[in-house]
C-alpha cells in the first residue's frame, strides 16, 4: 500500500516482477527457504483458478479425493525413471512422535505412486474402470532458486490421475485434459498457448508421453504452464495396478496423470501485467471492479456513498465480483493507483457530477488515461459493466496473442536462430536427434519447448545439424 | 460393493464404524501408519462441508489464504503451552535435497506459530486490524491408536486465525465462530450440539479460553465437533504482532483459532447410521436422490430408462444432486441396499406400472419399509422432491435430538453419575476443581466435555466432593 512505483517492466521484468509480487499482497516468503505464503489476495485468484478448471473437470467426469501427504521412500524407488528424476528434490521424514521412523517417509513431491499403491487395490474388474480421480493439494520439490509462484520448494496444484483399459483410452483422456487446460487459458486466464509434445529429453519422470501447454511471457521467455502425461503402463507395472477383463484375463492397466498449478498465477502476472502493476482478466479476477467514491464536503460524501452502495449492491445482485473503497483519509489518487497496481479491470468513479448527471465513469485497466474512460448512465450499468468486462477479456487475449506473434520467428538459420531465442520463440524445424537439442540447448540456453500438435506435415532441415527434419518444434529460454 | 450385511450397529459399534466406512468408500488406510485416503464419495461429502462452512466464513467478512506446511522446529517452542501439548505428536523432517537440514523442520500439527510469525510482519498499524484469515489444509499429528475420521496422524481441516486490537473483539470472534459451527452442525449436519466452554485441562495448548460445539453418538459417547479459542495475547507475545494504536503507542494484538476438520464426517456417520449403513443428511449428501430404474423385458427398458433420463434431468434442472444408477447386471434389490448403505437420502423408483400411472415411487432412506415409501405424480416431482428432503433433514435432526435427550440424566450422586456415563451424558455440578474433575475422569474414563453457556444460574453442590458449585457441566466419555 505505499505510494513508490515498481521499477518498471521494460527495464528489469525480474525485479518488476518480485516487487510487483509482495506489493500487491498476492504472496509473500516463508520463513522456511523456498516456502511461500500465498495471501488472501493471491489465493482468492487461485480459488478462482480451481473453480474454472474444478467445473471443466467435472463436465468430463472426475472425481475428487485426498491422498496422504506422506510416502514410504521405498515407493519412490519402484518406478525407474520416477526415482532417478525425484530423488534430488526431496523432503524426508525421519521422525515421528519422538521417535526414529523404521522407514523414512516422504512429503509426496507427486503422487503417482501412492495413487498407484491405491488403484491396485480399488481396481479388480474391467468394470471398476475408468477411475478417474483428481486432488487439490500441495506438493514439495526441494529447490535451491527460487521464485514466488514460478518456482517454489512447496506449491500449490490439482494432480489428475487416471486409469484405463486400453491404451487408445489413455492417449484420449491425456488429450482431453491438456485441451481442457488449452480452454481455460485461453478462455479464463486470456494467456495464448500452444499446445504440443514434448521431447523425450524434457519428459515427466515415468511418462511415456509428456504434452503441455507453453506460454510467452512479457520478456519473450517460454513458461510451461500445465501438463498431462501419459503413463503407459510404467506404474502399472510398478504398482501391479491390474484388472480381469471381460474373457477372464488379467491385464495391466494404462495411466495418465495431469497437472496445472499456481505457477499459472505467475504467467497471468507475466502476460498480463505492465509497469503500473498487475492486470487481473475479468474472468479470474477476485474483484472484477472497483467503486471508488469521490467527494470533499460532507454533504457530498453523504450523497455519494448512497449513490455508490446502491451501484454496489445492484452488481452484487448481477453476480459481479465488485469491492467499494471506502477507506478514509486516502486519496482518490490513491486508491486508483493502488487498485491498478492490484490488477482490478474495471474503475467504477462516481462523484458529485456525476450524481447530478445520473453518470458514471468507467475507467478500464487495459487501456490507460482518457482513451480507456466512458462516462455511462448509471440506469443499466450492470449491462454496461458487461460489456466492458467481456471486451477487456478479449482485449487482453488479442493483446498477448499478437505479443506473441511479433516475437515468434521461423529463423532461417542457426545464426538468425541465435537471435530469435534472445527475444522470443524459435519455430524450426527439429531432426529428432537428443543430441542436436542438447548442443542448442547448451549454446543458446534455449530449450525445446514443445512439438505443436498441429503440424503442418512440411518437411525441411534441421535449425541445428541440417539433416533432414519431419517435425517443427518450438524453442525459447524458459522459465 | 458387495452383498454382506454389516455388523450390527447395536452389537458392536465399533466394528459397524469401521466397516461401514470402508464398505460405503468413504475412506481407506494408507501405507503409512495412522494415515488414511478419503475416496471420491468421502471427499464430496467434505467439499459440501466446506462449502457450507466456506460460506458462513466468507459471509462474516473472512478471506482465505495458504501458509506453509513446514514450520522451523524453534517456532513450536516459542509460546510454552504449545511446545507441551504438541511436541510428543511432531512429524519431523531432518534432510531437504539429499542434505541434512541445519535446523529441523516439523509438518504443522496446527498453524497458529507460523501464522503468527505472518501477522507480526503484516501487522502495523490499528488500520491494519482486524485480519480475519481461515486456510483449508491438512496438518499432522503422530498418532499411535488411530480411527478413520475420528483419529488419524494426518487430517484434513480448516483453521482460522484473526488478530485484533481488543480483548473484547476477540471474545465477539470467538463467540462467533463457535455460533457458525453450531449453526452449521444443526441446520445443514442436522447433528444436535451442546456449545460451552472445556475447562482449563482441556484446553488448546496455547488458549486462554477454549469454547467447543460438543455432539452425542449413536453409542453415547461424546464427539467433540468444533473448536473455537481465545489466544489471548499469548501467540501475540511470542511472535511480537504488536500495532500503534490511534495515540501512536505499540500495543500487542488480540488472537483467536478456530478449527473444524473431517473428524465431522464421524460425527455424521455415528449420528445418523444404522444398521443398513450411512444415512445423509439431505443437504451435505453427496447424492440428494437416486433413480433406480426397475425393468423385465426389453421394451420395458426402452421406456423405463426414457423416463429415468427425463426424471434425472428435471431434478438437475431444479438444482438436486441426483444420480440415475445405469449399471447393467445387478438387480434392482442389490441396487436398492447399495445406495441404502451409502446413505442416499432419497430413492425414486420408477417400472413399467409407475409408467402407465405416471406416478413414481419415493423411499425415505430413514424410515425403512412401506411406511417410508409413497407413490407420487411424475409431475411436479421436483416439489414433491423437495418436501421429502426438507422433511428427512428435520426429522434426522429431530430423532437424533430425542436421542440425546433420552440419554443425558443429570444424576442424583456420584453413583448414578457412573451408571449415567456408561450410557450417556451426566449433567452435573461442578466445583471447578481439576482435582474432582481428574479423579472423575481416573474412576469413570468420562470427561468435562463443557461448560455449556446457557447456565440457569442455580447453585448446587459438586457432583464429586459436594462442595458448592456455581456451574454445571457435561460430563462424558468421548472420542
Amino acid at each position: 500500500m505505499s505510494d513508490q512505483k515498481l521499477p518498471p517492466r521494460s527495464k528489469d521484468f525480474s525485479e518488476w516482477y518480485n516487487e510487483l509480487v509482495i506489493r500487491s499482497e498476492l504472496a509473500d516468503y516463508a520463513p522456511v527457504r523456498g516456502c511461500m505464503i500465498v495471501r488472501p489476495y493471491g489465493w482468492a485468484l487461485w480459488e478462482n483458478i480451481q473453480q474454472s478448471l474444478d467445473r471443466r473437470f467435472k463436465a468430463t467426469g472426475h472425481v475428487n479425493a485426498a491422498f496422504p501427504l506422506l510416502i514410504p521412500r521405498s515407493f519412490i524407488d519402484k518406478e525407474r525413471s520416477h526415482v532417478e528424476g525425484f530423488s534430488p528434490e526431496l523432503a524426508v521424514v525421519t521422525h515421528g512422535g519422538g521417535e526414529e521412523l523404521e522407514e523414512p517417509l516422504v512429503i509426496r513431491p507427486t503422487s503417482e505412486t501412492i495413487i498407484g499403491y491405491a488403484y491396485s487395490k480399488w481396481i479388480q474388474s474391467y468394470r471398476d474402470l475408468p477411475v478417474l480421480i483428481n486432488q487439490w493439494n500441495s506438493v514439495m520439490r526441494w529447490e535451491m532458486r527460487t521464485k514466488l509462484f514460478l518456482r517454489t520448494t512447496e506449491f500449490f496444484w490439482q494432480e489428475g490421475h487416471t486409469a484405463h483399459a486400453t491404451l487408445k483410452e489413455a492417449d484420449i483422456e491425456t488429450r482431453q485434459m491438456l485441451d481442457i487446460y488449452q480452454d481455460f487459458a485461453v478462455n479464463d486466464a486470456a494467456v495464448p498457448v500452444i499446445p504440443g509434445l514434448k521431447s523425450e529429453q524434457e519428459r515427466f519422470a515415468g511418462a511415456d508421453q509428456t504434452f503441455s501447454i507453453e506460454a510467452m511471457m512479457g520478456d519473450g521467455k517460454a513458461l510451461q504452464s500445465g501438463t498431462s502425461h501419459n503413463l503407459g503402463q510404467n506404474f502399472a507395472k510398478a504398482f501391479d495396478i491390474r484388472y480381469l477383463d471381460q474373457n477372464g484375463e488379467l491385464q495391466y492397466c494404462w495411466t495418465t496423470s495431469w497437472g496445472l498449478s499456481t505457477r499459472f498465477i505467475g504467467a497471468i502476472i507475466m502476460v498480463h501485467g505492465d509497469d503500473q502493476g498487475l492486470i487481473l482478466p475479468p474472468r479470474l479476477a477476485p474483484h472484477q471492479a472497483v467503486i471508488v467514491p469521490i467527494f470533499k464536503t460532507d454533504e457530498e460524501r453523504t450523497k455519494v456513498m448512497l449513490a455508490a452502495r446502491k451501484i454496489r449492491s445492484e452488481l452484487v445482485s448481477s453476480d459481479f465480483r465488485v469491492v467499494l473503497d471506502e477507506r478514509e483519509g486516502v486519496s482518490p489518487g490513491f486508491k486508483f493507483n493502488d487498485w491498478e497496481m492490484r490488477g482490478v479491470p474495471l474503475r467504477i468513479e462516481i462523484g458529485p457530477k456525476d450524481i447530478a448527471k445520473e453518470t458514471v465513469v468507467l475507467a478500464r485497466r487495459d487501456i490507460p488515461g482518457r482513451e480507456g474512460k466512458s462516462f455511462v448512465p448509471q440506469a443499466g450499468l450492470p449491462d454496461s459493466v458487461r460489456q466492458a468486462l467481456n471486451s477487456i477479456q478479449g482485449a487482453l487475449y488479442e493483446r498477448a496473442l499478437k505479443f506473441r506473434e511479433d516475437n515468434t520467428t521461423a529463423p532461417e538459420n542457426y545464426a538468425a536462430f541465435k537471435g530469435a531465442v534472445e527475444k522470443g520463440f524459435a519455430y524450426s524445424f527439429w531432426c529428432g536427434s537428443a543430441q542436436c537439442e542438447k548442443s542448442i540447448k547448451e549454446e543458446t540456453k534455449a530449450t525445446l519447448r514443445c512439438i505443436p500438435l498441429d503440424q503442418t506435415g512440411d518437411k525441411g532441415a534441421c535449425i541445428y545439424c541440417g539433416k533432414p527434419a519431419e517435425e517443427k518444434a518450438y524453442f525459447a529460454k524458459a522459465y
